[in-house]
């Protein structure tokens, strides 16, 4: 999508994991093709190439093109779940978990927004059964933010009607930040994380 | 992208002054190429054959795949522009100008969620000088929303240290909604641009 994403954006920390380093070079590369051209018109042979590898090696790692987006999603989808139930699972009032969920969450998105992009736009490619189950991870994720809503108005710290729909959109907020964030523009990552931080805070009428 | 969007929204009200009628037929069948595959994956032949029409009669309106984005992207920007010069130019206070403004704008992003992912999503794949005009029409949406919440701060009815990320926040999170909107999912697109509509008086810390 934007051809100097690539170049301001290295492996994502939620891939430290991903090993054997061949496996971890081709999701890279991966993330880059789709965001440039789209899944359906990227080739294994495109996504080889872009990691220095040959077709025959790319299939040792994965078996097809899809299994390459599942594990991206995957990976992207369960660190993006691991910030929100630590925030959920965390010290705080209610107000200062929700602060700390939208800031990191923001940052994860703002400074991978490559990968997020490629995370957030192509699900419509994955194969049923992986469907299925980032379906279940993203409901997961809806259910930590809703739940520290859900304490904040319990406490009386928040003021909300639509709990559910308030989550939803305090989410999607800090998921267009992958959208729109430039990493040559005028807010870093934690600026941005900063701001919407206090945004959300005012959306589920945190007093204060 | 979702297969079932396209059997959801008809041609968007944009494009009514669209014409001959075929020139806007090529029009909502490139956006459901596109939505489903990506603009890179798609061929003007397919874009014809979804139209019912030969790659011929296609080359007599559009000159390239390119020409037909520029169009949808230029239609769908010029309608929103519409809808947020119209919110800052009309009657009210700055937060019923405000709110109008989100309830217009989030309800076009729901009920034609698939057009607006086309052309928020592949803006990339505009040449250079489409690419700068577009650009010029996003500015001047950003510009109306943040005129909107500049005559709020001035009138004191409104409480932001930060007026452009404000007012970028605002519009991200009503774009946003073209990425989740769901026909068959629990809110209508009125429904959603209400809620909206209050979260967005809280952003700006709207008095009330």
């Amino acid at each position: 999508m934007d051809a100097e994403a690539k170049n301001t954006e290295g492996t994502p920390e939620a891939w430290r994991d991903v090993t054997p380093d061949a496996a971890r070079r081709l999701m890279t590369a991966a993330v880059h093709a789709f965001a440039e051209r789209g899944y359906h018109a990227t080739t294994t042979r495109d996504i080889a190439g872009r990691a220095g590898m040959s077709p025959a090696a790319l299939y040792i790692h994965y078996k097809t093109k899809e299994e390459l987006l599942y594990q991206i999603s995957k990976v992207g989808h369960r660190f993006a779940l691991d910030i929100l139930e630590g925030a959920r699972d965390g010290a705080g009032t209610p107000a200062e978990r929700l602060a700390h969920a939208v800031r990191a969450f923001v940052r994860w998105h703002a400074e991978h927004h490559t990968t997020a992009r490629v995370v957030q736009y192509e699900l419509g490619a994955l194969a049923e059964d992986h469907a299925a189950e980032i379906t279940a991870m993203r409901r997961a994720s809806d259910g930590a933010v809703r739940a520290i809503v859900e304490d904040g108005v319990k406490a009386g710290d928040f003021d909300v009607a639509d709990v559910r729909g308030t989550a939803v959109a305090v989410l999607s907020l800090c998921i267009d930040v992958a959208r729109w964030f430039n990493p040559h523009g005028r807010s870093t990552p934690d600026e941005v994380g900063e701001l919407y931080a206090g945004l959300a805070l005012r959306m589920v009428g945190a007093a204060g």
